[in-house]
């Protein structure tokens, strides 16, 4: 039984799993659906009621009944690297990709489908209330008024992107930022805008999911930093335990959401509650593994490798 | 409780449904996602465990909490009417949109994440095998020396498109093609290909399923006759019954499925049997409603203004 890999060719993550992998004598293939057609070809066949689908990547061969389980990496889109790459072309080896994917008994480190919806950030919020979270009273609106008010009740506010930093070359970096009740909020007509109560926080945590596994770490901040992925203040990643409240809201929120990996963080204020400010389907942990030894990419690799629900 | 209509301007589809809806008295807001931001606006806000947000359309407010159903006929890509469209406001403005609309308790014809996966065919045919249909032997490959294997095995053959005819300023027709064994396939390497076996039919059927309910509509066709969307042959569509094993397929591909809408494609050949085409989860209703005098606006009216499950 095989582990299907969906990446790019340059993935430090992944090469921290295929090591983990290869420890445990697991068959895994590694595949970047930009190759397909290509490097890469595929084929599947529905004759009476069977279905039989190999993949071919760097001259091996996958069989789609031996297929334990895909993981969803950073995965080019398909037909990226084709001779003559189209947007039809890329339509058509989606569909045939996926379609076959989907087609088998395979477990997903996420369906693609599940992350879809996942990557949803007011929908995350929703869900975060209902999964027990504390969460900031948050804002997403296009009316400059209803943001005033928001501001003026509120006081001591953020303003983040809901999808991130816009794709450019040079890359633009787009870090939450701190504003106050008297910022002009005309251009928010402009476009969805996310303000948030500002969380006063003594500590960053990152909470990885993986399967049912809880990862935890912590990172001490200054209580007026605002987005940790900006600016290094020295302070490094440590291990710290989940509050068993919290652990209880992500067990809840990954099966409502449906997902078997996600990367919650988390903003720790003065009094130790941990307030909900994400959680990404498709989130970094080879930064957090490195700083705190925490065998992530093993939870990963065994979550991979195993058979059961 | 209010009905959202997800689609663009010109939609002769909705305006038969918003006329049943009219009739029920059925409040209703027709609403394009390009229009957002600009025309019209959003705004959601998650404080203390409770979410409160509206839409603002043609003027008129529609609140989240009011919303009974969703239909996602064929609604715009957000901002793509804003006064400065970017991929980037895209990308903002559709977070913003669907992740307040999934935040809500509506019912959806169909949910976005569903559909996403309906759409793919060869996931449609595993799971019309699955579902107890007649499936034509069908083959999806990048391999030209698998496509000849299956060729030579079948000898009368089709061959289709995935994803659909490529979209083009002016538009390409791309029929569905009967083909013979000594075909050249070696372009099968260049990108992936649909095979079928060539069903000699005797007519088209289009079942349209609307939660529960199902219309079935014949066309006779020639028996020689390829794709019934192309050239026509002055037959008309007229209603039919459903035979119970196709039914009963039907309501098991809608479950597992998680559709609430489907149109279904089968060819009827010469002993009756109804072969499973595909499941078009957006398909068109209007020119069958219009031929045969089935009620299916009206049915899509009723599921949308229900408010059970």
């Amino acid at each position: 039984m095989t582990v299907l890999i969906l990446t790019c060719q340059q993935d430090v993550t992944t090469d921290m799993v295929v090591a983990k992998l290869h420890e445990r004598g697991v068959p895994l293939v590694r595949f970047d659906p930009a190759d397909l057609p290509g490097e890469a070809a595929m084929s599947a066949e529905y004759v009476s009621g069977d279905f039989h689908g190999f993949l071919k990547s760097e001259g091996r061969m996958v069989s789609m009944s031996g297929l334990r389980s895909v993981w969803v990496r950073r995965p080019g889109e398909p037909a990226a690297n084709a001779p003559e790459p189209s947007e039809w072309l890329t339509a058509e080896s989606s569909q045939a990709l996926y379609g076959m994917l989907y087609s088998t008994t395979a477990r997903w480190m996420n369906h693609p489908c599940v992350s879809a919806q996942a990557r949803c950030k007011p929908w995350q919020l929703r869900l975060a209330h209902r999964s027990g979270f504390a969460v900031p009273p948050t804002l997403i609106t296009t009316f400059p008024r209803v943001a005033r008010q928001f501001a003026a009740q509120y006081r001591d506010i953020v303003v983040k992107s809901a999808s991130g930093p816009p794709t450019s070359d040079p890359p633009i970096a787009l870090p939450t930022t701190r504003i106050g009740p008297d910022t002009d909020f005309s251009d928010v007509a402009a476009g969805p805008t996310i303000l948030q109560r500002f969380i006063a926080k003594r500590a960053d945590i990152r909470l990885t999911c993986v399967g049912g596994r809880l990862f935890a770490a912590r990172k001490e901040a200054d209580s007026d930093q605002v987005d940790g992925r900006y600016g290094t203040d020295g302070q490094m990643w440590e291990p710290t335990q989940t509050p068993e409240r919290v652990a209880q809201a992500v067990r809840e929120y990954m099966g409502l959401a449906g997902l078997a990996y996600g990367a919650f963080d988390f903003a720790e204020d003065e009094e130790g509650v941990w307030w909900f400010l994400e959680c990404n389907q498709g989130g970094q942990f080879g930064f957090i593994e490195l700083e705190t030894g925490q065998p992530i990419a093993e939870a990963v690799a065994s979550w991979l490798a195993s058979t059961g629900a």
